[in-house]
């Protein structure tokens, strides 16, 4: 048995000032961006949302924006596994995360648990059922 | 004064079989589709995410699949003003809510008030500042 639930999402901005992108999500949300955009580092801002609320980052990509959902699980390959079984094609592995793309061609990732609140909330799978 | 805070997403699906999507994505999410499809009255189908979340409906477009945010807002106008001063843009208003697009591509939705804790959670904005 493993878990999983709607983690958050992320905005995926095709620019080059990830700082105005960012800022530009923080106002809209309410949600302040966490620190200044590093790409030395990471290509991700993250927004300060609400305990209890998913997480938001604004994403610098080299593709079309877009936003994206992330599904947070104790064990991504068998979350990868189940949603291959309803249909979702596994695009590529990123580090830890998992991008998959959904029949209706939405883009989406599996990534390791990452809400503090994750036991409590998560959906419990049988695999085998 | 007005108040406004992210409500859910919504899964744009490029499909001819909008109950199959929105299985998919109920089970991806562990969240029931609230009934069928039925487009003779609406495009959307509803998912039963836990009280707190987001909503997150699954609605058949014509254009190509994405996802995009929903803002609900005590005053749909002012907020629209609110975030076009921020730099999104106007691209048209659908029955009571209005879609704009961030500098950074990103169509949304500005719509009223959904959540039933709304007012608990909104962020107030103060036109005057």
């Amino acid at each position: 048995m493993h878990k999983s639930r709607l983690a958050g999402f992320i905005i995926d901005c095709d620019t080059n000032d990830l700082d105005a992108a960012a800022g530009f999500w923080a106002k809209v949300l309410g949600a302040p961006v966490q620190h200044a955009a590093d790409l030395s580092k990471s290509p991700y801002v993250e927004l300060n949302m609400p305990a209890g609320e998913p997480y938001v980052e604004v994403q610098k990509v080299d593709h079309a924006s877009r936003v994206h959902i992330d599904i947070e699980s104790d064990d991504v390959d068998a979350e990868v596994v189940r949603l291959e079984k309803l249909g979702a094609r596994r695009i590529t592995a990123i580090k830890k995360w998992v991008v998959l793309e959904a029949p209706t061609g939405q883009r989406f990732c599996v990534v390791p648990v990452v809400s503090a609140d994750f036991a409590a909330r998560a959906h419990a799978w049988n695999e085998d059922k």
